[in-house]
């Protein structure tokens, strides 16, 4: 199980709005079975199979190809941790009990 | 007014976490006027004019040298928008309200 | 035909240094056929169809893990161009040449 | 002294090329006195002195402004080592030294 981020931006689109695209592959996301995923205000974080995670991106980074960008600029971070159990809750929770302590 | 996300790791630690280095810069995200933040899963972001998320940020960046750590890798991604005010909450909003539509 | 950017990072290693990862990922990126790539200071640059450069960079992915490493950080910058070729030479002497003119 | 990479993409220009705004992000490099930089593919990397470097990005940032970008997406990335001098030369040849041994 990984936890990544991606951000996707059309090039040469006209406008400077972005989140009808967002939205978009949130739809995408939904149908997606065995991932979980997060909209941040900076990126979208999915956690879950690491395969499973990037050909799901692959599939977000056609959206707005579909949508009639010509370019596009994709940003994935991956983190991948296998001494233990690596999860979007968990890596906050830590955090915050160390905050809270 | 800019929107911008931080991921800060040291290399070479030797320990696998990272979450003591976050909480530190969480408490010194507390003491800074007239930004704000939020801790995601894969990055802190912060909201504000942005030479002072820049100076906060590289103020962050040396945490984990006051912690012992030798090499820091900071990645900042700064969304920038002129043409009307972008914060997180309304980043957030303008996606759900077009999921929700 | 994408071009895109890979920085893979061990975390809790130990060690400071990182090269000795980069160097066996190179010795894999020479056996991939199909592709293009490009050491550079802060990230690898593999030019190639997306999906056979995705599938490479998550077998450089697990590099780390081979050598011992629990927790590897990867990010990955795609820039995919669909209204013409897209090539990191080609990128570069468009850059040159409205720099030298 | 640090090495970062910078890119900086205008979102809503009408535009699929950034070749003129990174082409202009030279000129004003140029005149910089105390750092090193590099074009490459995907990003421009800067060698110098933490503070100088991102005090340049953030002049870099406003290129696409000043052009009549009213969105502007920047992402940097800062590796920064204590334990010895760091280089763009250096971190190269780091690694062609394990690839030819």
């Amino acid at each position: 199980m990984a936890v990544c981020s991606v951000s996707i931006v059309p090039v040469g689109t006209g406008s400077t709005s972005v989140s009808a695209y967002v939205a978009r592959c949130h739809e995408i996301l939904a149908e997606v079975e065995g991932i979980k995923y997060r909209l941040t205000p900076m990126a979208t974080v999915i956690e879950g199979d690491l395969e499973i995670v990037l050909s799901t991106i692959l599939r977000l980074h056609s959206v707005p190809f579909e949508k009639g960008a010509m370019r596009v600029l994709t940003t994935i971070m991956i983190d991948d941790r296998r001494d233990r159990e690596l999860t979007m809750d968990g890596k906050i929770s830590s955090v915050e009990e160390k905050l809270g302590g």
